[in-house]
């Protein structure tokens, strides 16, 4: 069994850079980088962002609908990018938001997390809109296979947010009270549950941070939806040290020449490893 | 285009059944079967329901996780099992509840829905953690393809209740927003989008059931989860027409043998079809 996620994730940011690069190979961004929408192009995306980004950082995050979306042949490309970002030392966190309960928790499990899945991920993410318990199997399943699991918990789309801040049965919101469920779950060290919590959301972040101080935080929205690392240090605090900060369009833009691609992870990388 | 999917879901519920019966090749299904755990079981799983099940009922219902955990030759037996359901004149229900913004929500279109996506489902499954208004993208194509999209609202499992049933700042309930947004965004005849509404919930389900008028209803959790057809036609009241019944296990566990899961098929299929 590998180490736990978030044991492997705090190496790796002292070595390299907590900065988790995600692998978004969306219609518009292969067009952008003049591929095909297809297969092809696909994996040509993936293996050049692969190649430049995964020595620099700690995490990289492929979004499973830009590979969904191609079908079965769109698969067998994820499943070669979490390979190749793991031969670079990188934790690959496959970011599908899966949720459901009972027997079809456990399967995606199976496809997704350790590296007895299908898809061998260290991390996924997962959504909670059927209730965190019902999420019970998938969180025995990183405890035992060293993986990491991120709950959406709080995202930074305007649309999210009368949902996520409805009121349960005992005044708390529905953001806080997943993350004192998690908290709960973790135990007394940093545990295999982390939390999603958007990049724009100002001091409701670091509340929501404080409530869970034994669970990392995949912070998405930084660069293109707005924000900057300055602001994520800011509006986190003290629980800024358990931040995985994550950017996708952001990096993927300066591409698709290398050079200018490596420039653009380091421009964000190097300043967070030396913190 | 296809004609949309109420119009082609309605003409099957007259001539065959209104019934849904779910794909849910679970490790635990295939072992019953007498299957092995690996691509050739879930094939031969698929292949021998869809068989029997798909000609006798409106709608097939293929759980995707339980393809996923099979990697992308596993997703290469969900695209086949879809094509086989759609053979036999019957409606393809992805059941992935996907969920997301931007860029991602279109490319789970381009993965799930209408003829010209990679898995060529009739229609889908969302879960709206991050809000209705994010998954607008996927609601316009469903529009564009003649397919449907149904919103999970209220699941029947208990995790589930405390944040459904969370109070917005206008004092409803997150199901029941999510319910008077889907009718509004239906327009005045029944429209793409339809609910999930577990078969659980007793006189809550008729009443988030009266919220949407214009929008079908997935009822899962007839049969292995405890409520029967004729709770749910006592739960959904004068909304039962609208309603697409849906059984999973208690059909899989008839099987494997031919007769027998005809038998059950047809033992709820045909009192449905009567009325």
């Amino acid at each position: 069994m590998p180490l736990p996620f978030p044991q492997r994730f705090r190496a790796l940011a002292r070595e390299r850079s907590p900065l988790c690069v995600g692998v978004d190979p969306s219609a518009e961004s292969l067009k952008a980088w003049g591929l095909s929408d297809d297969v092809s192009g696909l994996r040509a995306f993936c293996e050049r962002l692969v190649a430049v980004a995964a020595p620099l950082v700690a995490v990289m995050k492929p979004q499973a609908a830009f590979f969904e979306r191609h079908g079965p042949e769109g698969m067998a490309v994820l499943r070669d990018t979490v390979a190749a970002i793991q031969r670079r030392g990188t934790l690959a966190l496959i970011d599908v938001k899966s949720g459901d309960i009972g027997s079809t928790v456990i399967a995606y499990g199976d496809a997704y997390l350790g590296p007895n899945s299908a898809y061998r991920g260290d991390a996924m993410t997962v959504s909670p809109y059927l209730g965190l318990a019902a999420l019970g199997p998938i969180f025995d399943r990183a405890r035992s296979a060293g993986g990491g699991v991120f709950v959406v918990v709080r995202s930074s789309n305007p649309e999210g947010g009368a949902l996520q801040r409805a009121m349960m049965a005992d005044g708390r919101s529905v953001a806080e009270q997943l993350a004192d469920d998690i908290a709960a779950a973790n135990g007394s060290e940093i545990g295999p549950i982390g939390a999603v919590v958007g990049a724009t959301l100002g001091a409701e972040a670091g509340a929501l941070a404080a409530r869970m101080p034994n669970a990392l935080l995949l912070v998405p929205g930084i660069g293109a939806q707005g924000a900057t690392i300055a602001d994520v240090r800011r509006d986190f605090g003290p629980h800024y040290a358990r931040v995985i900060p994550s950017v996708s369009r952001g990096i993927a833009r300066a591409g698709p020449d290398p050079a200018a691609l490596r420039k653009a992870v380091e421009h964000l990388a190097e300043p967070l490893a030396a913190t």
